[in-house]
């Protein structure tokens, strides 16, 4: 199958990966969740231009990475909300004068961030209904009442997209595996700036936290789902 | 510098990472405490001989690319015992049957180590007194009392070693960063099975969550700290 | 109805708690687990004798009080384990010299407990393959996978026993209410060794966390759940 | 001295903990921070009247008992910001159609406020540059980055202050106790509804969690600091 690491793995490890047997799939949950993480402005920029002309509009955009990943996270969504399932927002809070820890002194990237950055792009936008969760560092998971929720909504698995992979997104995999809910991280889904670690987050998620696949199999997957 | 992760990232990447300015350095605090995650029998073999017949051993294991890390992580630790500072050791518990959760679905391998396999790596041994910290997934701090002996200690940095760097190694430091401590990793006092995982791992961790530098400037920093 | 807190409570107090209408009832849910808490001679002493006495042998000993309650909890086990439904039995951990924090600066008599005092009682011992979770401070979920057990086993609400009420209960209770899970608390199968302490306790949980019923309600309730 | 709790305890809850020895002091530390919990006028009510005639204002007001700790949250606000010691004010966050689960169904009074009650008290209000902490549930500390902000601050003791005092500010010191904080309540400065829950939840804490004592000892503690 052609995943984003092809061809960033060695021969060497492309051998030892297969004696391990990492990467065994989970499979889905009865009940998934379907998170979209950090889709603002801030992270895609207003067009689909390439990644270093939407950095002259804001210096944390993806640009044309985030734009094809977009219309799969649409239809993520309208597959979700089709079957009534839950559908969750985890968000970058505007940040205040408190905010000046660790992530801001290895990024001062993310303090110069207009109103506009902030908002969650219109092509995915929630609904009304649809949970808005601000955090203050990558994971969702990480200083916010994410797992009480999950727990309050019957959850069982969790889809996870947005941005970035090596980022939010990972970090977030991490605690959900941690948590014991089968995790799915569609790779068309998700998006990043640098992509080797955009490739090789995904491989090793997909090697210890998650299954990795393309966004249609997630759909196909709910539709056949009693 | 030489950098693991010189040559897997593209001219492109490089230019985007330039543009974007992450990965500014931290700094150690004043009171750092040092993680030395994993080194048991499972993680690096009897020896130091090529990973490929290490995991004849333990299927986990990571032979010579461990033992390359070991007499770098017995360094760190000979440098925080002569200023008195903490050494914690956190490390994979033996499993039960109640650990069958997400790990053991992606990772069979984990389920089938001897008793010895658990026993922490003879030349990087705790001494009597230094905090052993068993663990179910990969961060040291999930489903632990890691944050609460922290407080206790009144430490303020962590230099975190061990293995894998794509597993708990990075897991780790993620979630040290979160709660606001500065994090230094030493990139050959870490190790891993994947190359490729390793390099970019240390990367990202370098952009967004910890200070990535050689042991040696860790101990320097250590000794002419007042 | 006759509640522990009968007489502790002013006519005030009762007028208020009317008028705010606290203590609305939850009920359990679909798939319960039972958690049984510090049930370990170190808390009951070896027989049903005045808790004065019983201190003599453990100076946390709650003597009668304990033995009133351990025929109620082991009715409870047997309940959960004839609907195959998940007993936890969270414990106190051996100190060790790590564990010298805020509970054993405030509480001293914690670390003079010899091994005896740290066994289960046999009259509620767990059976093979169920989970022993050893804690260090009073909250079953404080610094433990208890929450990433009670994902993996499905399950959507607690019922609480042990001891005490006012310590390791409560606070097992009102972090199992953040993480959205509904509680039950048998009143007849948790205890305490300050009398006004478990009623007071009671009450409080009954109000904000958790339904505070007899365990022979709990037990019925199961018996008649499909 | 003379407790809140006088009175309330029988002569054998006396005997019983005089011979366990719990509620030994511990001190505060050398960086304290005062958390101000939930002091808005949903839990104060507009002025100073008998708490059955605030609670037509709002059904969760405590009239006359808010408005006799406030002046000492006051004083006690004076003295940390004239020590540039910080001062964080965790708030009740206003409810959205998400918070739903435990703490609503239990206590149905907590939905029906108006965005006066959400507001914080004029008499301790927030300067410019102090943190507000939303919250969803009892502790501060659950489902917030409480615990990150106290690293990034360099704290290491608590003063609780503020409501209720069997809720909001049992659970917070709890929470903190268990992060190893130490720990102290002021027992003129929080306030409850049901004055028995008051009174042995102060009783509680001060055998368990924390040091229980008048405003007046941690103003004059501050002040003899260096």
């Amino acid at each position: 199958m052609s995943y984003p690491w092809n061809g960033l793995l060695s021969e060497s490890d492309l051998e030892i990966y297969k004696v391990v047997g990492f990467g065994k799939p989970m499979g889905l949950g009865k009940r998934p969740a379907l998170l979209v993480i950090d889709v603002q402005y801030r992270t895609s920029g207003s067009s689909s231009v390439p990644i270093l002309d939407a950095m002259k509009e804001y210096r944390t955009a993806c640009g044309e990475y985030a734009w094809s990943a977009i219309p799969r996270i649409a239809e993520l969504i309208r597959a979700f909300r089709a079957k009534s399932l839950p559908v969750i927002y985890p968000i970058v809070a505007k940040k205040t004068s408190y905010d000046s820890g660790g992530l801001a002194a290895k990024m001062p990237a993310v303090l110069e961030v207009d109103d506009k950055g902030y908002e969650i792009v219109r092509e995915i936008a929630p609904e009304p209904g649809e949970l808005l969760l601000p955090k203050v560092h990558a994971s969702a998971f990480a200083g916010t009442p994410l797992a009480s929720y999950l727990v309050h909504l019957g959850v069982d698995s969790l889809v996870v997209t947005g941005c970035s992979t090596s980022g939010c997104v990972r970090a977030t995999v991490v605690d959900a595996s941690f948590l014991n809910y089968r995790v799915a991280v569609p790779y068309d889904a998700v998006y990043d700036r640098i992509q080797a670690s955009h490739a090789i987050n995904l491989f090793d998620m997909a090697s210890k936290y998650a299954d990795v696949c393309p966004a249609q199999d997630v759909i196909v997957g709910l539709e056949t789902a009693n």
